[in-house]
């Protein structure tokens, strides 16, 4: 095998979501391609990679100053949902469940991982609290050790009694069969069950 | 979401095993890693799209003149192995089966997607026999219609009682438990049993 390819094929198995034999077929497609896809896609990607950075306000990718959620001034209506990655924004935004702004950590605390609050987009909440006259902050952090631990490290941060905290319920997704349901979301479910 | 992001997360999407979820993860990975993997991947990509072009005689991708297969002396002894993809060749490489030349057709003739011969690399055969003194034909190609329907137009286009043409077994794969193997199959592994 060409050395060039397999360089390049080292590459995009390192990206999530791929490993080695999806990377080998990615790359002999492109590379195969009478259109010029590789050039299109490559270029495509260096144009994003010059003009989009995260909105200095919340962490949401954007090409303009400040990002599409923060310059909608009909987000501004009190609630902050806190978020771990982007793309736990565009799940939500897909659900249309929520209608205020964001605030994207960039990760979560974690002692293993040695992920401490210097590493995460967390330090300019108090003043986005001031700013935007937040008067609820939702976590929709992930349902882990981690992110109970980064929740609880915000609220003792923020020390406001004039703002709630709230966090998504725990519990059977729907559809989810009891079968397939692990002990702790089980044991959750049942201690917050609810009276008919 | 920004336009400019859903854009290169369409073009990835459409990558072979990519879909719209995969596509997100990878796009938004790259475009907030901070060691530059973005640039770094689409340069490299730029790079090989400039330098890599399929072999002139058997098709397989390279950044030489000719192939590491038809530059390697070693490897002209008299076998030619026909195969629809790049991939199968590298598929081969590993179980390090085959020692021979490869012919890389880059698709099988098919009268519902309108591939013609002229569509593939199957023109210089002919003259491939002739040059490398070819004495064995070996077809790796899909078990399928359009595989069997490519495989007897190269026969009938050869024409020459020098070279004897040969195709993979077909039967249960190892380990193949009979569950799941399709009656197709079975029916050749039925028709082609071993005496013991």
């Amino acid at each position: 095998m060409n050395i060039k390819i397999e360089k390049i094929i080292k590459q995009f198995a390192k990206l999530p979501r791929v490993g080695t034999r999806a990377a080998t077929r990615i790359v002999l497609n492109l590379l195969q391609d009478k259109n010029g896809r590789a050039e299109m896609l490559a270029n495509a990607l260096l144009d994003a990679a010059k003009n989009i950075h995260p909105c200095p306000i919340c962490g949401v990718l954007t090409d303009s100053d400040i990002c599409e959620y923060c310059g909608d001034a009909s987000r501004q209506n009190g609630q902050l949902c806190i978020v771990r990655d982007l793309s736990d924004v565009l799940v939500l935004e897909k659900s249309g469940v929520f209608h205020g702004r964001y605030h994207v950590l960039g990760g979560n605390l974690s002692g293993v991982a040695g992920v401490t609050p210097d590493d995460l987009n967390i330090a300019n909440i108090p003043m986005r609290i001031k700013n935007e006259n937040i008067k609820e902050i939702i976590f929709a952090l992930p349902n882990t050790i981690e992110g109970k631990t980064t929740q609880q490290y915000i609220i003792s941060m923020v020390n406001d009694k004039d703002v709630s905290f709230s966090e998504l319920a725990s519990g059977v997704p729907l559809g989810g069969d009891l079968d397939y349901i692990d002990d702790g979301t089980l044991t959750i479910a049942f201690g917050g069950r609810k009276k008919l």
